[in-house]
């Protein structure tokens, strides 16, 4: 997706909009001396949105955040990684809401304003005399420069981590819009994916800030797979502080496009660098589904081609079985009709067309390969009876995604 | 599961029943001198029954089969492996078509009284000299004995041979039904599976034959998955010629039953050799929910651990990870409270209780690991709020299913 002219990129993460602390512990939790707590804090009241997890089974701190977000009023965030907190029963919940009174205490905040995240290993009980000593540590090191250190500490099985920011003009005033996510398996739609830390110091209610959250969420972390499976503990949280000073969004207007556009490039750059890093991956994949009757079915088909281990298996071996890629459309739940849809690759290195209405094309294998050698393909499936469409976001899957999970907890 | 004491397990295949006769040609469709066209035929007139893959993408084989099945009379299937037959348009059916031709002729048949069956690639169109030399063999070798080659024939990335048969009374007179079955990848829920060919000597209407199919596929191939892909070709063939004499089942009495339970055991055999022999896999995991509220819930469940690359992963690293088996129970839609859920793990190493009410126990690691490490294991998820159970049937997921996918074609 190409940023549109009204949004500029910029460096930076959480901290880049006014207002905004972020600060890094090493409590220990994973191994000692390793990043693993994260206190993110607006220095001025703000309110909050988020979405969660599909999961039936939450985890505590998703329950805790649910109960705490239920005014929209959030000033700090408190995460970890190394362990998930979920499926642990009662004491998990003690647990959370001990992280939350602790960073409330050390922030002079109530401890409702305070949202609780984890993530790393299931059901397994907090080391909370190390989680204590890494938020002790994080809130210490609160400053405007700790967006990429907090970026740090919130990883898994990351292999680098994720920060995007971007400016955007809201009735004339420059609001900036941060972010730092981890996430690189347990990645499947539905806000399954991944934990999300989303700032701004735009001026917005809590209801148009949810608005927008939910609607961006909808085409950008809900369209991203890396292995189908939904975790119990993620979600994406948006904190905005109002400091750039913009006559406060109220509706959906001009202002709240604006910002949506704003959010949109934010959460694709994020999208596009978890699918980058995917447990194992060697390739960023982008599966555009177009010429569909409604954007339901434009992303069903998308999804099913981007989540289906098949199609995954031969992007990583560089085999051009577009065969596969109809089969998951087929099965895909998607209206359409096998007898038109064309489908193609595509990369720096040139496009081919692989079928066209429904059936193989004598395509150049050579070529074929060369494109799908590349970093970054597309797959592009045209099923030609309407105006709809959609992306999603992958990767292959490798010999490596199967070492990484296959020892996970040792 | 176990085969109940009015039902034999003899040895044998799809000419196990009276009647019935098979044969394999060595077409070079595959590699030269293997085995890759088979026909399975009845001496007598036959009415057939069928299930077919849901996938949307249907190949040729699959669509000229519908057609041909309508009066549900059938004598005689031709199947071949190499080849899908798959998104060829036009040709392809023309192909599927001449399969049927050729094998009506061979066998002094209307080609409508012919099924035919595809597997292999997908996309590339078939090669009809070969195919011709195969069926020409294969028709040509049939015999009494040629359950065993037939199985092979139909293999593509299978390592053994999938035959089953039993015995079973139907109103004091014995019948048998037998089947043989391919498949090991491109395998899920909802009859896209696999081929499978069962024959019997049974007396019964194709409606009651019907039923009983559609009926065991639900709780046997439907409960099966090795890659969460849903093929375009696959599907399972059940022909009964009546031989045996029993008093035609005409109703869903006692005979029935019997019929519907020495149908299961040949389904859940068959169901059991696909898993153990699922690409890469080094173990059969049964994966059973039972205290659901409805047997929609526990098979949802079932399936949903059955079908998740995060337990799979586990599975293959002996790797007692409970947390993603809850976990994938979460996000199945099945009904269930989270804090109410007890999780087992069982093999003949023993049992080992991982989580009640929703949350860990303090497990002996090594005895996990010692039932992991057996080459048959099961999951046992107890919801605890409701009468209905469900089994379904899976592979651990190894580097060996991303070698076998990743270059498929090549």
């Amino acid at each position: 997706m190409l940023i549109p002219d009204n949004i500029q990129e910029i460096a930076g993460g959480v901290t880049a909009p006014l207002g905004f602390l972020a600060g890094a512990g090493a409590g220990g939790i994973k191994k000692p001396g390793r990043l693993d707590v994260a206190v993110v804090y607006s220095q001025g009241p703000a309110v909050a949105a988020a979405v969660y997890t599909t999961n039936k089974v939450q985890a505590a701190p998703i329950m805790l955040t649910r109960e705490h977000l239920a005014d929209q009023s959030i000033r700090a965030v408190v995460a970890n990684s190394g362990n998930a907190n979920a499926c642990t029963g009662e004491k998990g919940l003690r647990d959370a809401r001990e992280m939350a009174v602790l960073t409330g205490q050390l922030l002079d905040l109530p401890p409702t304003q305070v949202a609780v995240a984890s993530t790393g290993v299931i059901g397994v009980y907090m080391p909370m005399e190390r989680v204590r000593e890494g938020i002790r540590q994080a809130c210490a090191n609160l400053c405007r420069e700790g967006g990429s250190d907090a970026a740090r500490a919130i990883m898994t099985t990351d292999t680098f981590a994720k920060e995007a920011a971007v400016q955007v003009e809201l009735d004339g005033v420059t609001a900036t819009i941060g972010a730092m996510v981890k996430g690189s398996g347990m990645i499947r739609p539905n806000m399954a994916t991944m934990l999300g830390f989303i700032t701004t110091d735009a001026a917005i209610t809590g209801s148009m800030l949810q608005r927008a959250l939910s609607e961006v969420t909808e085409a950008t972390f809900n369209m991203l797979t890396v292995d189908g499976d939904t975790s119990t503990n993620d979600f994406v949280i948006l904190l905005a502080n109002g400091l750039a000073g913009n006559p406060p969004i109220e509706g959906a207007g001009p202002a709240y496009r604006a910002f949506v556009a704003g959010l949109t490039a934010v959460c694709t750059k994020l999208v596009r660098l978890i699918a980058r890093d995917g447990e194992g991956a060697t390739k960023l994949v982008t599966v555009e589904v177009k010429g569909a009757p409604t954007v339901a079915d434009a992303r069903k088909a998308a999804l099913a081609v981007a989540n289906s281990n098949l199609v995954k298996t031969a992007l990583f071996g560089n085999d051009a079985n577009w065969g596969r890629i109809l089969a998951a459309v087929g099965y895909s739940g998607a209206d359409f009709d096998p007898a038109r849809v064309n489908i193609f690759l595509t990369s720096a290195a040139g496009t081919e067309q692989m079928a066209r209405d429904g059936a193989g094309l004598a395509f150049d294998e050579e070529k074929a390969r060369a494109i799908m050698q590349q970093e970054e393909m597309g797959i592009v499936v045209d099923l030609r009876i309407g105006p709809a469409s959609a992306t999603a976001w992958t990767c292959d899957f490798s010999y490596d995604y199967v070492r990484i999970n296959a020892d996970y907890r040792t």
